[in-house]
């Protein structure tokens, strides 16, 4: 597979400002960058993406894949930011099929939580096969665990979303950004880049998707377009998110903190081999 | 002003679902509902919109005002909404200038949090007159207070987003989506139909916009395009959320829960009216 060329712009993810509490005293906070990135593809602008700007060419990428403008990353020669002009340019290598007619397309669903996959993606879940294997309990655990060790721009900041990507109990990428729809393309957009074949663990999955926003129709439809087959979140799940995941047996799982979860879609899916936690308390 | 004619459509906000918990245990839960809106304008199909569902017609209307394809409501002749087909038909009395040009340009801005709205709100900000008046002390902790009170789909099922209109102290709308983006445009819907005055609170501010989301940029300028001065969260603020509420010289108030707060903007615009609350725990 040939990769494309990607830069490695940097720009700060925080910015120090002073605010005043309840008390009028003056206190010095931290508070997340949002920056605007114009997505140009062979000259032609497309997009305007609020970010973070954590991993800007991986969430371009990304974008374009699960747009549907691009099927594979060989298709682009080159992505390649410059935050001195908040611009991303993709160089493809022969051009994009019928663009304007596709981008105009977009005009239908630019409805925020959808962006604008809803239609497309709705139409290819029928043809999702996910990848067999369990959600072991254990597993479950140690991502949950793991997310909560992780130094993230969240902990200095809040305001932001953050996703990441389980390699088994191994956590492989972990993604910030102002909008949960950035960080699920930013992951998106670096797994097309991995070359590895799928890791063997045994029953357990490979590939675990986790977020801690909410559950809705277009993160499970972009988990399932990645091939991911578990979900878990530290928030809830909307009533399409759900039907979603019943319609392509993907386990979904929610309220994950601690040691307490609740599995939304296809329990069937989960293993259960640690000793239950005391009774939790009622959420 | 001539007001367009509306539907009451109603739908179920929420579904009782199983889910089973660590101890491998079902539990009845709620979550809640989230269905996709498609917008026909003049018989011509729009946007689609994933949404809650609680106020359809004031969110198609609100949606309209903030992308700018209608100036007022009183270009709109009806909205009817029909949830047996999940689409809403907009029956304009002249119909929309350029609907198609002003459409395609939206494909530049599906960025999610942004919605399609940056280009063009960002060029009107400094246009924007905002009305002068505090926000009262006594008046944020009685806006915080109101909120906490009240009985909302979020109490019962989680995972959706609050924003709600203050007059003075009075909770005047609130609304819940499963989009941040979808309850304030429901707002500057249901704004867009009053007919009132603004009403004499003395020196207080009139309008104060609450919302449990991040003061993202779009926050911010939906506000200000609102003619709202003063915004409560009980989230946090970006980067360009901030820098939007400092250009237009709205006051911006996050992390509000019980008596603390962090001002983000304009803290000259705070009238410190009531004794303050014990030393807080540091955030």
């Amino acid at each position: 597979m040939r990769l494309p060329q990607l830069t490695a712009a940097q720009a700060p993810l925080t910015e120090s400002i002073d605010a005043v509490d309840e008390h009028g005293q003056t206190r010095r906070i931290h508070i997340p960058a949002e920056r605007d990135l114009t997505v140009y593809v062979d000259k032609r602008e497309l997009v305007t993406l609020m970010t973070l700007g954590a991993h800007p060419e991986w969430l371009t990428l990304g974008y374009l894949l699960n747009q549907r403008l691009v099927a594979s990353v060989d298709e682009i020669e080159s992505v390649t930011v410059d935050w001195d002009v908040n611009a991303v340019s993709v160089k493809t290598r022969e051009g994009i099929d019928r663009i304007e007619e596709r981008t105009a397309r977009r005009v239908v669903t630019t409805g925020c939580g959808q962006g604008s996959v809803f239609g497309g993606l709705m139409d290819d879940l029928d043809r999702v096969e996910l990848p067999s294997g369990v959600l072991r309990q254990s597993q479950l655990y140690a991502i949950v665990d793991a997310i909560r060790l992780k130094e993230s721009t969240y902990k200095s900041a809040g305001s932001v979303h953050a996703c990441a990507l389980f390699r088994g109990t191994e956590l492989a990428l972990f993604v910030e950004d102002v909008g949960r729809h950035n960080a699920v393309d930013t992951i998106a957009g670096w797994m097309a880049l991995q070359t590895d074949a799928p890791r063997d663990h045994g029953d357990m999955l490979d590939k675990v998707f986790y977020t801690t926003g909410r559950l809705t129709s277009e993160m499970v439809i972009k988990s399932a377009q990645m091939g991911v087959a578990a979900v878990v979140s530290r928030s809830g799940i909307t009533q399409m998110g759900l039907q979603v995941a019943r319609r392509v047996g993907l386990c979904a799982v929610g309220r994950a903190t601690n040691k307490h979860f609740l599995c939304y879609a296809n329990p069937q899916r989960l293993l259960w081999d640690t000793v239950p936690p005391p009774a939790p308390e009622r959420r």
